[in-house]
């Protein structure tokens, strides 16, 4: 394989820079070329392909979003999309492509594998809901902006008797909920996997407030049951001690330059990706087992999304108290 | 003078921490003891007081909050209350009060010094609305996180075409969202002191996606005119181009350790409250008059809220472009 | 199991705290008293022993260091300091203990174990040199720490010309230095593991320099052969076209609170250890491996230390084009 | 005034970037077409200018180093050089120069005032070392990063006894050293401006010792009489109960994203600086007196350099008990 094509897709996560630069300058020591392909499957389908060098991935390692952009774009759903997009590849010279990104990335990188293109995919998602992985790069990034942002408001409790309420993403999956609650201190945390109903935590807000602490934290992710909107005015309407105040996190959670971990993920994630090319396997994503990088069928981990294990719900009771 | 206390009221504040601290140590140098009231006002009427040596303040120079702890107290706001809290103050023979906090803080104090008790303002709130000072504490750390926030937001700008309104606090005063729109290159600042109507919101934001911004971002005082959410389902409302995308910082712009700013201002605060009170100066606030620090009364300062300078205004257009 | 102690020993990590919090909350909830010991062995031959609740544990979870302390011991090195540290253990009626600290704290543990008393050790070093475990607490704090750095010496690139020596800490173990060079984008890694002679340090930067690069970084681990002074002193000796200019990170890197993953890595571990001693599982430590904990033998894990993956060695070259 | 010229010289300072960002968009305002001059005076000589429009100085306002590069050279010291270096400007039709640098730099814009050309100088040292301006820009991001470095010594001082040397920039002005040691809670300051004996270092921190500190910490300016190794030394030959640590924070110092304060700076003198030429101001610095910026003669600032206020030594010793 002596050229090869990059593209970052779906939802921006930090670590997508370190990725794109381990793929080209491991690919260059491999003799290949590498090409980048700007906003994702607009670009393909636009043909718009760009040659990385070393030069052009200097310096981006510490960057946040990325370099190559990412777009939604609804053509490459359709299988006339997809041929396209094929069409556009051979156009190119291009005989393996890369795709980072999440389930919705993932999905496509599987179309352009059934028609006979040899791709791999790369899992980015600060939601770490992608199945075959133990994790995906940006979470890690995304978890240390949430506790900075939960350390704060725990500084702050200096003034008495609140309760802050705070939304961070998550839509099908409620790791970084999950996750961000126990390792920030939290009081309460409510996610998609499981329900939790607003008197249930008015009531353990209450319970808070009796035994004494002069604050409290609930965690809610955006895809959970009830919205935090929803919970601030429930509170509101029910005493329970405290004052309510609220803080949505927003796309804060998807920027800022690539934690340690995430950049470790992305470099060796970036270059097994460009080996697996190398080898002739295609319609792979490049999996974390352990501390093991393994292929496994994208077919596989694009059947679902991935949830949090719930173990961490009933651990999060017990570091609560 | 011999015996000084010192409270910090109000919203807590990054850098009550180093000017208590500075009050605390210069005062035993100057010969004083010193006592910490806990929880404002209402720890005067209960007569919670504390010896502080230098040890208790080692340590705390980069903590958030306040370890004297604030709190709301209506008691204290009638005469009644007034009298029974300098009373609380001469039962412990404290000689002066050096009262670390906002606009209501300071009301409180100026009850005092109209009862003829020595008292001493220090200003502190991350709003920078007090009279009679260039800069309050704890204004350029909220800076510093506000700007790290829309620092991230611009990182993320990756995924096109959003349009992110980021909430921050100023409920009279647009001094932080204004300021921080210049600094963190913000397209559009909607604060108190000026009314933007929402369809100039839409305007501009079309104006910058016809421009081919790839993304925009409008800071929203909380005490604008119109609130974050009413802006953002008008935009839904009025296609502008861009999708649209909520932060809402809430307390954490009062958390995290004080700035290098912070803690110098504290510091020679502090001091220098401590220097008014063993030189008989009292029914003063320290205020900041460029680069020195100087006596203001604090029935001067109390009569009204500051606004933000709208020269900012203009610059922040020509700054955006 | 009713009555455990928990002590942290050795160099300080980030993550202790956490890991302690984990403890304290766990057997609170498994229904065990917990006692912290401070000052590691010193404060066991002492017999300081304080008794942790819910409550000495709140707000330490994103505190750097550890609130136990920890502290040289010459005494329980010899068999009958370490009788005597069993006698204490005794004398207070403890059933388990827990030792969270490095290579030299789980000798102690080991010592202990010997002499019959159940003793669970957790990995914490921020060289990662322990055997046994993937992963020690600290390091990918640590690691974050170095990371920051880097960019920051990078970001400062803007001064042409200069070759950046930077030492960090790994006396026997090359692990941050090799992965900071990596991920810090760093031009020469020298480690302990792998001896680079001062001529090639200087042919490297020379060819970096006559590659066209306008800086140039070298991560030099405490423990390599050549150390950081003779790399700069010879370096001014060969002209290699940089001027040279050195940072010393020092404890630096042993401070500031824990990462997401450190907190992560110290709250499982920490629960699992208490469980370990509620089985009657001893003499062990809790290892990471791959995604799992699982028990270790201390015996085996204290032989010898952990050495550097020298893969990274070759993918730094690759990576650092 | 049609065109104008923009150059950052000397070392690199966080802030650089907003300045030549506000320097651009206000120019643009007023009419005038920019011009950025690469690598200084070297730049300048090569006749290496480049337009800059509003989207050049695009996403640069939290980048740490300068856009525009620095370089050192010796031939525009010259007479003939600086001749030189005015015909270039002629060449370009440049009508203005905007200088952003130390000292140094301002003397090269002082002799092409002399020479006849409008030219307007910007403070900017991380050392706060240039006479005419209560701040330059850089000193409040190094000092931020000093006080990062601080506060996480301080909390690494759970391994017990312990003293912390650390040094940091500034060669002739003691300031960081001095405000970051009072700011950081550092035991002992060692400045240009102030010689102390190794003797005294050794008996303030054996003081701190028998006092029972737990450790101490040491801020040294490079331009100090007593070098950081020196001191080390000594202390190791003479038992002051402490053990020693050296950090040497180098160009970490210059790097990391510039300060709200800096931003806010750069920006105010940039925009400054332009109207300063459009108001056909020449000759000049902007100086920040107080609050407000004033022009301030090239020639008086270049005289010498800056010293710290040495009422902090003072204050310093009283807050570090």
């Amino acid at each position: 394989m002596k050229r090869i094509a990059v593209m970052t897709s779906g939802g921006d996560a930090p670590g997508m820079n370190p990725a794109i630069r381990a793929v080209v300058r491991s690919a260059i020591a491999y003799g290949m070329e590498v090409y980048g392909i700007r906003q994702a499957y607009s670009g393909l389908l636009a043909g718009d392909f760009e040659r990385l060098t070393n030069r052009e991935v200097s310096g981006i390692l510490q960057r946040g979003g990325t370099i190559l952009q990412t777009a939604r774009n609804d053509e490459f759903r359709t299988p006339q999309g997809q041929r396209r997009g094929l069409r556009r590849l051979n156009e190119h010279g291009i005989e393996g492509l890369i795709v980072i990104g999440g389930d919705g990335s993932l999905r496509g990188a599987l179309a352009l594998h059934k028609l006979g293109f040899p791709v791999v995919g790369i899992p980015a998602s600060i939601d770490n809901d992608i199945l075959g992985t133990d994790m995906s790069i940006g979470v890690d990034s995304a978890l240390n902006t949430i506790l900075e942002a939960l350390d704060r408001l725990r500084d702050t409790a200096s003034s008495h008797e609140r309760a802050f309420l705070i939304e961070v993403m998550g839509r099908n999956c409620g790791y970084l909920a999950m996750i961000g609650a126990i390792l920030g201190g939290a009081e309460i945390t409510m996610i998609p996997e499981r329900d939790m109903e607003l008197s249930e935590v008015a009531a353990r807000l209450e319970d808070a407030y009796l035994r004494g602490k002069n604050h409290a934290i609930a965690v809610i992710a955006e895809g959970s049951k009830h919205k935090i909107n929803e919970v601030a005015e429930y509170l509101e309407g029910h005493n329970v001690g405290f004052e309510v105040r609220i803080t949505i996190l927003g796309h804060i959670q998807r920027g800022g330059g690539p934690s340690a971990s995430d950049r470790l993920l992305a470099t060796r994630m970036g270059v097994k990706a460009v080996e697996y090319l190398r080898d002739n396997v295609g319609g792979v994503m490049v999996g974390l087992n352990g501390q093991t990088l393994v292929p496994v069928p994208i077919e596989e981990v694009t059947e679902r999304t991935r949830s949090v294990d719930l173990a961490y719900y009933d651990l999060a009771d017990i570091l609560s108290r």
